[in-house]
């Protein structure tokens, strides 16, 4: 039974889900901000993944970043595997616009998070779902 | 004729070259950091790099991610392509260790980079070509 480490279900909301994949929402206004977390306990490094768990994470990481680009009208998709303080393997896929809170910046340790609205979420979280590959 | 962007060019060196990818070395000291940019004209997302390019792509991303690890003594591989301010496509893969200097946060934007002698340079380039897949 695979289990989100707790800092990542703190911050995020919960999306969809694949056979494979969990898609979080991260609860912050400021940018649509995605979390695409293998349901494999105990790796930390894109390259633990199998062939096959790689193809599908990299996948939807793919696919939603250019539905998503367009969905919401963005100028630029970042997509990145960090980790260096939350280790559980956990893919970001952020839809960035000219002239957002971070902007040219990566978003990662810029401000604090704001919190959405819960229409802001159900609208995220609308535009995810009809949008999954 | 791919030609690679002149801010890539200037902040890195050349460290391999496969039919499709042409591999950096960024010119910074405090972090083993390449680039991987796929040799296509004109695209600045991971979305737009056909099924074949991203697999390319993606697959030396994972596979020196796993070797330079090692290779390295290494605590994290950062994998991430942002492009906010380069547009062209381009795939960075950070070796990280605890309490380099911008641990734990991401090092994009932190300080300034601090150019490599010749032998750290000849040293990591070595690396790299002894790990590609």
């Amino acid at each position: 039974m695979f289990e989100l480490h707790p800092t990542l279900e703190k911050d995020s909301l919960p999306a969809a889900e694949t056979d494979g994949l969990l898609i979080r929402l991260v609860n912050d206004a400021r940018f649509p901000w995605l979390l695409i977390v293998p349901k494999v306990d105990g790796i930390t490094e894109l390259h633990e993944l199998t062939d096959a768990q790689y193809a599908d994470a990299m996948g939807m990481a793919r696919s939603l970043g250019a539905a998503l680009k367009t969905a919401f009208g963005a100028d630029k998709i970042n997509t990145a595997a960090l980790g260096n303080m939350v280790p559980q393997l956990h893919i970001h896929l952020v839809v960035r616009t000219k002239g957002d809170d971070a902007w040219p910046g990566p978003v990662w340790g810029v401000g604090a998070m704001v919190p959405m609205s819960d229409e802001e979420a159900t609208y995220r979280i609308g535009l995810i779902r009809r949008n999954l590959p």
